[in-house]
């Protein structure tokens, strides 16, 4: 498991080539940086791609290791391999830079005029001429590094110190401070722009103040918990996540069209976006490949908060976090779902995934079981029975209609329910098709209904 | 031993409540950053203490745990308690970003008679007034914090998957390579100024180019992997990291005293270097109190590699790397003295600290013997001998001359050599002492030097 076969190294080393090749012509024109940052994912993809399987031994021997409990014969394999990914990557938007800023470094040491300026004694303590370099994009990139670098550190203290599901969720929040910070000290907009039927209430803005940050905060914390959440068959971590990065890529490449007016105010930050984004999808593919159905790898949970930090940073320092929400429909309803059973009200098992039936070799429904020690109260046995007539859950009575059984709120049991027993991995494959339906349609709701609640859709 | 004795408890309460009291002060005038920053280290060092306590059985059980060798009752102790004041120090930097920029703030916002500026719908995609903003201050922050989570993360790795040598030696170049990319895309200058006896053959200036890359890529991996050299008692990591962090913030203070002419071009090099520092003293005292002869926890190559690029870091990006390298001359020595056995010319133990005697309880100098089936070559011999003679070794030789033991190269055990066996703390605390002259030598070396071989000093 850990050589590469032959035709692998062939094709990935091919790909490096040409991935370098394009570098160095993007290099030598104007930075190109769409271009670059295409090739630069491409060799993030390669070299995740290999170290992925050059590590796995290490991380099993350094006790990063489960068994995969859907499969007849459970193997032990690697786990926590999200770690690899989110060095890759952190090493990829590094190398990035030059590419990004190569075009502005030309314009500012030699343009205006001033090519014949001389460096004096003193410049050396001052720099370039930074007056006139682009430096809120520069900094932008030096907080996203930050706080996904800090989401990385959690997460590996996550995989490495098992802790409590209490004390785990507000682990983004710290992460993400570096990215609030930033906000808080160079933006500083805080007002947000009122629906056109609230005008003649509220007027053209409000401003929400402290609030404003509580929400972007809240949105550092969800993004990456409710990915943490959808969890638990082979792929479906790393397939969601490049179902919403390729959405949001989408959306981004919408306001980047030569059919919209450009240069169009928010094109910086639909650009910054893309560039977070493709090296992601880069080391994501890597990743998929090997936690795909089977699974050769798991991917940990340092995997699913740096992939949810990812879609925050490019939301928040994007300023398109609301739209980003609307990609997330199947997660806040399953995490919305999940809730009864997180916070205790319907008592939450050990492990929610889907049971494996190893004679039919398929997943059926997991089921959570109410003993007569601990019965339910009578008011949320009542809502499970009404929940179970919505065809929103399946519940098992006793013969007094007491409620004994429920299948476990999330939504993976849910879609078994309607769709009944499947295979692992047809599983996830359909779950990743509604993903991209409900995504496509919130992208479509965003940009049609803008025009009505706004004056206009931003994008024009 | 994890829980803080009432004393304890009362004294950093009282400290908290102190700094945050400060800290309020602060806020509702300008900002005060230098006040500030003094609260926040005094808050970190508070919050380090306590979690290094309460931690301490977590990283037990965890694994990460070793045994004193050095004491009559080995017993276990924890292991890379750096990695919590790595995190306390990038949360305290975080926080300490609203303060730094308060000013600037509100110089933006409400200065240059835009009192009633009335912000615009558009504003929002485009945040403050940016042109304004000091936002190469700003991106400093966002890669110095950048580059200090990535050598956590490597640190972590390091202290998880026991390196090899040969790998860890290079892991502070990645780590380094967010504030390298700053430098490239910022400052760019890679010009020196040259001194007055060369300038006649060689100009002024002179450019480096990408020498200069390769000279900041240097010194960051030297100056974390020489603190990870001169290690292995009981306080000497610590003790040391605090040593140079006080030197350097003595500099920095030099160029900010109000008898220097102000505003001197180099004092916002220096405030941020100040910036940065203060809070690294703060979580290294709470560690060093833990530390120290008899130790209570162990450090880790985390808190070495971390402190170490703290320093490269102030340095780099403060632009004064020549005068940071004066301070560790005794991390040199000890590194360049290490050579011969880091390189395998002399054979290399598995531990090269000094050997504790259980009878005495003193500290003597380790050895390395030489076996027949591996003798030295003739010529090692004769240059060990003579090193001897010159008492900077103490070797053994058999009755034919030839050496068959040496103590090991670590400035550790030629202090033994020349002091004779000491106590643990008496060891460290010499050290300490001698390393503390030899940099208070350095900047006066620099400081009085300067005026010679350059123009002027660049302080006045």
């Amino acid at each position: 498991m850990q050589e590469l076969s032959s035709t692998e190294t062939y094709s990935l080393g091919l790909l490096t080539v040409a991935c370098i090749a394009v570098l160095i012509n993007a290099w030598s024109s104007d930075g190109e940086p769409l271009f670059a940052s295409i090739a630069i994912s491409g060799i993030a993809f390669a070299f995740t791609y290999g170290l992925i399987r050059w590590t796995g031994d290490v991380f099993i021997k350094r006790g990063y290791k489960g068994r995969d409990m859907s499969k007849k014969n459970a193997v032990v394999i690697p786990e926590a391999m999200g770690l690899v990914c989110a060095l890759v990557y952190l090493l990829a938007i590094v190398n990035f830079l030059p590419f990004a800023f190569k075009r502005d470094i030309v314009e500012v040491t030699t343009g205006g005029g001033n090519k014949d300026a001389v460096l004096e004694a003193q410049d050396i303590e001052m720099g370039r001429f930074l007056h006139r370099f682009p430096l809120e994009k520069l900094a932008s990139y030096g907080f996203a590094y930050g706080t996904l670098a800090s989401v990385t550190i959690l997460g590996i203290l996550d995989d490495s110190f098992d802790m409590r599901w209490r004390h785990k969720f507000f682990i983004p929040a710290f992460a993400a401070l570096p990215m609030l910070a930033l906000y808080f000290v160079d933006f500083g907009v805080t007002h947000v722009v009122v629906p056109l039927p609230l005008r003649k209430y509220m007027g053209e803005l409000i401003d929400l103040g402290g609030l404003y940050y509580l929400y972007m905060a809240a949105v550092a914390i969800f993004c990456p918990n409710c990915i943490n959440i959808l969890a638990g068959i082979n792929g479906i971590e790393v397939g969601q996540s490049l179902v919403i990065a390729l959405l949001i890529a989408l959306n981004d490449m919408l306001y980047l069209l030569p059919s919209v007016h450009q240069p169009h105010p928010a094109a910086d930050s639909h650009l910054f976006s893309i560039y977070l984004l493709l090296p992601f999808i880069g080391v994501s593919l890597a990743l998929l490949k090997h936690n795909w159905y089977p699974a050769k790898v798991f991917v940990g949970d340092t995997y699913c908060y740096f992939a949810g930090m990812v879609f925050a940073v490019v939301g928040i320092l994007g300023h398109f976090s609301k739209t980003l929400l609307l990609l997330f429909i199947p997660q806040i309803f399953n995490f919305v779902y999940s809730v009864p059973q997180l916070i205790g009200i319907v008592p939450c098992p050990r492990h929610r995934l889907p049971h494996f039936n190893a004679r039919t070799g398929l997943l059926e429904p997991s089921v959570a079981t109410f003993s007569n020690e601990k019965p339910l109260r009578p008011i949320v046995g009542a809502v499970l029975k009404l929940l179970g007539k919505a065809k929103l859950l399946r519940v098992q009575t006793d013969k007094d209609g007491r409620v004994i059984e429920t299948t476990n709120l999330t939504i993976l049991n849910l879609w078994l329910v309607w769709r009944g027993p499947l295979r692992e991995d047809r599983l996830a494959a359909e779950i990743l098709v509604m993903q991209s339906l409900c995504g496509l349609l919130g992208l479509w709701v965003r940009h049609s209904l803008a025009s009505l609640l706004f004056t206009a859709d931003n994008r024009f």
